[in-house]
């Protein structure tokens, strides 16, 4: 089954898609929604809005799995990625009801075994699950790779996180 | 001119529409886009998505002024609003480039004269100065028709504030 995972942001917000059956992980596609920092926010939202719901409509994958909203210590930096996100979930609910969502701990322990693993660790394993000749770059783009296996491994064991 | 004006929310997000002519305010609707407690996040931003496009090919508006987003100490709250934020200005990128935002301050400034108005006097201004008979509810839609009410005062003063 095709899977889309999504790591929300507002100048990147990176997607990975991949292929799960019989217990292995294909990767199918990854990249990137780049949005410009000189544009206007509502552009931007509207970029991301369309640009994910084309990738829907060209990967047209079974389930959606995004990463989890957390606040860091910048609130400006909060809402523009909140923002962002909802347009993205916006454009995922008019195409699919199979919407999930994952915490970074979640993904981390799912992809490496350890829920505080570092970055490059993470990168590794990615690359390594999915037999891929380099790391996927930029960041955004192998996080949303990982989002995608926890998803995959969380439906190999029947644990899955619905989007409430 | 048509000004469409927003007072962002995910329960509740109260809508305004006004013509603004000859240096006066016209009251067109006004109203809210609600969504069900109990519906999955992405279904309610679905709903605000596609409603709120409804609602500006219905009434083809010129501008559409939002109410700027502040966060209190409910962060999470403050994410959810944030999220349908982010689906309405899609939505309004999709059809205009016209967008404008004001603080909850320079609204109250605008209708009241004083920056720190409270609900009751701000809902009275709004009843007398768009001649309505009973004041608007419930209070996100009245937020909503003063939104719009500021616009058309600065679009008179020549002070626009374009969301950036």
């Amino acid at each position: 089954m095709i899977i889309l995972g999504i790591d929300p942001g507002l100048a990147l917000m990176g997607y990975g898609v991949i292929d799960y059956s019989g217990g292995r992980h294909k990767m199918l596609t990854y990249g990137v929604i780049s949005t410009a920092a000189r544009s206007p926010m509502p552009q931007r939202l509207r970029t991301i809005h369309t640009a994910l719901g084309q990738l829907i409509d060209t990967f047209q994958p079974e389930d959606i799995a995004f990463e989890e909203l957390f606040f860091g210590h910048n609130v400006t930096t909060g809402i523009a990625v909140a923002q962002a996100r909802g347009a993205a979930l916006a454009a995922a609910a008019e195409r699919t009801e199979n919407l999930y969502e994952y915490t970074p701990m979640q993904i981390k322990q799912a992809i490496t075994g350890y829920g505080k693993a570092e970055k490059q660790q993470m990168q590794n394993m990615v690359k390594l699950l999915l037999k891929m000749d380099e790391p996927a770059k930029p960041d955004d783009a192998a996080d949303a790779l990982a989002v995608a296996i926890t998803h995959a491994n969380c439906l190999h064991a029947k644990e899955l996180y619905r989007i409430k």
